[in-house]
């Protein structure tokens, strides 16, 4: 099959690969209908994450079942399915904490689990380890325009409602989100379906800011560091925001974030701390914010956001601005990498 | 008046020094019943808080009102009083949302305000600012032998109970303290008082594991590092505890709290981080390990927990081992220094 493989700094390549097939009993494989670039691949991309010899890459997608393992019961070749980035029994005791991303038997797409290579999102069919409990089946089969929503919900928007629910968003909260890719806007969107009153986007991008006010961002702040504080200061009328929602992982968005809360609020990241040098215990210690959230247990909340992207009430796939064939896979990273494009969906079969 | 003044490294003495006196209509005079000697004052005493020049010492005090200014409304002379480490106005937006550490106009006894010299609880009286905010009055003059309970709601037990609130205990939760220090036993105590269901106290010393297990701990781990979080593991047959109170503030608590916390548990934190040099932010983003907690709002807690203590329900004056007359502060000091004594309670009148 055709499947995405990066092959070193800037270089990504669609590359004939080994088809998937059944492993383990509890194994299904997927046809893919739909994949997407995170801008967690960005970092392999752009060098920061050295890539020492080609690898499969892509960890985000939705498909249809083509075949199950002879132990799968919820599931049947048709179905429609979507698959968080990891992969997770639904069992153990981690999963039953609703923590499916530390799964005992739990591995990632594009990574491997002790069976072997799991295929990414970004190729013609994957194995899908734990199929019971990794995939969620969409009771019918999905029109074309619902797919990026459904989509999102590999990762994006449940990392999104992620980080607003470590940070305990909840009616009438004052809500700042660092971060204006396509993680910062679903948690925007994330906060305003909990119910948040006020929702800061801090932004310096037009078309991110529209559709960040599209998902219910309240107000816009282009100002960083301390000026963006005291803007959200001055916005709030007080001492800074209930809850802010980290979805960068740099030191300064981790900072901007602790210093735009109030005394008590709390900050829920997600954003990888790849580049957080400090975070800043004493200020948080004398000002109680707390410091919530990390890897998303996707699958713990895929069941909740897909029946409000089914009936209408969310679109968290407007974060979608570039939709390419898989064949043009590297105009697709460049694209993100590049900025032009928020967040770029692939079509393997187009 | 006598008072408690650090001199220097080990150099700790009574001294006379000014009478307090009203300075705005807010204040009170409160002749002081009972103070004590709290970890944090070993800082300065042990030299790692340089002292440049003689200082005043000590933040907690129970005792009884004198005088008050002419705007105190809810307290008059002869009233039993405890004073909360930090005052606090008790209306601003900070004290509202329950954060009276980070009141507008608030400070700590042993500090200044910008009217002056707060006492601190070591001496014979103390000037406490905003007192209709910062104290809290008992119904009835209490019984000498409650004197200490009350007293640890000035700070340890209001602590302990934070590190607890902050990290979400809940009844049925399997919950390790970190720290066999005063505030440490308080948190069991306050873990138990929550329905903490297993309590693991980590601690090398007989006589604080004994007050730990009259406290509600259903468990002690003498081990330290991986082989106490090893030890954590197979006591609870899993991953981890649901909750871990962190109660000394150094680099290697903090780590062994995170790493005794299963994927998506609450690290509660009150220990001051002065010797913490890196939060594993990386470890506890891949296990979505939270950290909560800062300097504890005492007097928000306050009137919860007065009314366990009036009842009987919690007797947390056990943590006072040692008690000495004011006059014998230095060995108080020396007490806690060389560990003969976890708390030292001092009487200013005997």
């Amino acid at each position: 099959m055709r499947a995405t493989v990066i092959h070193g700094t800037h270089d990504i390549r669609v590359d004939d690969v080994p088809d998937p097939s059944i492993i383990k009993p509890t194994d299904a494989i997927v046809k893919i209908t739909a994949s997407c670039v995170c801008g967690s691949d960005l970092w392999s991309y752009r060098g920061i994450t050295p890539v020492e010899e080609p690898k499969r890459i892509g960890h985000e997608l939705v498909g249809v079942i083509e075949e199950v393992g002879s132990e799968v019961k919820t599931l049947k070749p048709g179905d429609f399915v979507i698959a968080p980035f990891a992969t997770s029994d639904g069992t153990c005791v981690n999963c039953q904490h609703g923590m499916h991303t530390s799964c005992v038997n739990g591995s990632f797409f594009s990574a491997a689990d002790k069976d072997g290579l799991i295929d990414g999102g970004q190729g013609e069919w994957a194995r899908a380890p734990w199929a019971d409990g990794t995939l969620v089946k969409v009771p019918e089969m999905p029109d074309a325009d619902m797919i990026p929503s459904l989509l999102t919900l590999s990762d994006v928007m449940g990392t999104g409602h992620h980080a607003a629910i470590a940070a305990g968003v909840k009616p009438g909260d004052r809500v700042v989100v660092v971060g204006d890719g396509a993680v910062g806007l679903s948690a925007v969107l994330a906060a305003s379906r909990l119910g948040a009153e006020r929702i800061i986007l801090m932004s310096r991008h037009a078309d991110r800011q529209a559709i960040g006010k599209r998902f219910g961002a309240t107000d816009i702040v282009e100002e960083r560091g301390p000026d963006g504080i005291a803007r959200i200061q001055e916005l709030l009328g007080g001492p800074g925001a209930d809850a802010a929602l980290e979805c960068v992982g740099t030191q300064e968005s981790l900072e901007q974030a602790v210093g735009a809360t109030r005394p008590g609020g709390r900050v829920g990241y997600v954003g990888l701390p790849h580049a957080v040098s400090q975070v800043p215990i004493f200020q948080m210690f004398l000002t109680n914010v707390s410091l919530s959230g990390g890897i998303a247990p996707v699958r713990s909340y895929l069941d909740e956001l897909l029946k409000d992207v089914l009936d209408g009430t969310i679109e968290p796939g407007l974060v979608f601005d570039l939709q390419l064939p898989l064949g043009e896979v590297a105009d697709a990273y460049a694209a993100m990498d590049e900025r032009r494009s928020i967040k770029t969906l692939l079509w393997p079969g187009r």
